[in-house]
């Protein structure tokens, strides 16, 4: 028995346009500092995983870029997927590379373009969350809320089944989508939610019975790339099976469904970065409550973004907005607009200015 | 007698920053299609001038771009200031070079960074002011006022005292410098004052006669260059003297108290573009009030100045905010304080920032 990661690193990232593109996803971004977040969600689990151990499922597009960001994996940790179907196939695909290699294999499904400040704690957690998988339980790894946020899925704890190394170990009674602002509130305030991190960790055959219990025309079409695996017959086989698998997420078609779900609500300085907003959260604020990465001279200028590159950003008389500066493209935006940077991306491709996504 | 040009082109224009910069100043902008600033100064006269009589006053830091800009004028026509002392000096400098060719011309004393919409119209008004100089006025060049504007300077109308070519001509009774918000609007009100265009019309003579008897000083200083013109001597002496000039505007060293000062309101189109701001008021706006020069992509974006580069600018959720992309540098601020970018550009300055001013 032996303990994986597989991290997913398949997105593009619309919602940090202009600074992400299609040829250069999210994951693939130095939002903090001078590693991307691809880089940093690797630094934070080569303490507890050998490189071996760490499988990575991307898109063709991106493979490359990838490992040249992380040259201590085996080349052939990378997984591609011939298109993406979702988070439900990318993780059986990587679920029959494990089965594979150790049929008892526990996975800790991670995520690539995610912030994590607590990153000790984050190791602790993912040991303890080894055990309660290797227990029987498919674990949820939620984050304790600190705000009545609309932009994350939520899971509402049940009755306490354990607590590990610390770690409080509740029955995950059911996943909500992203709710309104005053379910949100109400969830926040009766402190049995957590936030769904998109982190999960199981034992492999467990998972995969899920597969086939609930998503079984698509355990059908992974059967047969898992009987080619190690032969010629792999890589056409998965470009001819995968564009005909459904797209799904992982929380649909088998978290809201799967049984012995556990959820292990933690403090571990989490963020999905889903947006530019969410970027003031995380990076350095000044005394003016401006959050500035690259040469700024500013007059009167409050609660402002200014993610920079070279060129010099001089702001006068602005409260609250959110400015973008790229080699070929500038944004320009209120902070509470900023969940309409997908409208605008979605705009360029109809106008056939693709050059810019 | 002979009719001469005399165009002023020694300005910077800081209002105009990040686009305007001390190598770059407003004449050489291209504000409106591909012509500079100084280049329509120079196309609006060459149907009533020999390029023989059009004179250019510049600083030795623009004297090699205007040059390029208007190969028509003979290179000895640029004359270089060692330093700019204000308008006054630069205007009596110009006088003297035109003494000597002719004491008997009439010079129109024109600016290299004003927009003119009605170029017909400005030449006849131009015609007509020459007989009224040549009657013994010192012209000053009116703008028939359109909005109770603070930004301009204004002069108050006497008694008619001709019609020229169907121009009115006043005797100008004061000259007032930018007023307040309700003063303005009182002027504009009365139908008895004209914007100071800046621009003025007198025999060569006259307006050496008021230096003479206004600014003695400079009167005397202006004389010993006189005394070197054509000759070798005259580089060294500019050079020597001109430090040591007091600067000085030619509405205060002059005509606040010449005598036989006329003014000729007219309406020609005029606009100083002080600002980015009056831009909007000069060039094509959009459905939306939006004015935009290079490639931008908006949701909901409204009255907005966008002037760009080649990188496209994304705008969401803005109304009246001005937005410039340079090579090196980015303004964005609201309209209304717009007057501040000269605070910014001070404020660059003394934070040793020099590389973008």
């Amino acid at each position: 028995m032996a303990f994986y990661a597989l991290i997913m690193a398949g997105g593009f990232g619309t919602r940090l346009w202009p600074l992400s593109r299609h040829d250069r996803p999210k994951q693939s971004l130095k939002l903090a500092g001078k590693r991307t977040m691809f880089e940093h969600a690797v630094d934070r689990i080569v303490p507890l995983f050998q490189p071996e151990h760490i499988l990575v499922v991307t898109g063709a597009e991106h493979v490359e870029d990838l490992k040249a960001q992380a040259p201590e994996l085996p080349d052939e940790n990378f997984i591609v997927e011939p298109v993406g179907r979702g988070t439900a196939p990318a993780i059986g695909l990587g679920a029959i590379h494990l089965r594979r290699e150790d049929p008892d294999a526990v996975m800790a499904v991670l995520t690539a373009d995610h912030f994590i400040t607590k990153v000790e704690r984050f190791r602790e957690l993912l040991l303890a969350s080894e055990q309660v998988a290797q227990a029987g339980h498919l674990v949820t790894l939620g984050i304790k809320p600190t705000s009545p946020s609309t932009g994350y899925g939520y899971i509402k704890q049940g009755e306490q089944l354990d607590t590990v190394n610390g770690f409080p170990v509740f029955r995950a009674e059911r996943f909500t989508e992203k709710p309104g602002a005053e379910t949100a509130f109400q969830m926040l305030e009766s402190g049995e939610y957590s936030w769904n991190s998109g982190m999960f960790v199981w034992r492999v055959e467990q998972v995969m019975a899920e597969f086939q219990r609930q998503m079984a025309d698509f355990y059908v079409q992974l059967a047969q790339v898992e009987a080619t695996l190690g032969t010629p017959g792999y890589e056409p086989t998965l470009k001819r099976i995968w564009p005909q698998v459904a797209k799904q997420t992982i929380d649909y078609g088998i978290m809201e469904g799967a049984e012995d779900v556990a959820v292990m609500p933690a403090d571990i300085g989490w963020s999905d970065v889903g947006s530019w907003a969410s970027l003031v959260d995380l990076l350095p604020v000044d005394e003016d409550g401006n959050v500035v990465s690259g040469p700024h001279a500013g007059i009167d200028t409050r609660d402002t973004l200014i993610f920079g590159s070279e060129r010099l950003v001089a702001t006068i008389g602005l409260e609250g907005m959110i400015i973008v500066d790229t080699e070929d493209a500038l944004l320009v935006c209120p902070m509470d607009r900023e969940q309409e940077v997908r409208d605008l991306v979605a705009k360029l491709a109809e106008q056939g200015k693709g050059v810019y996504l």
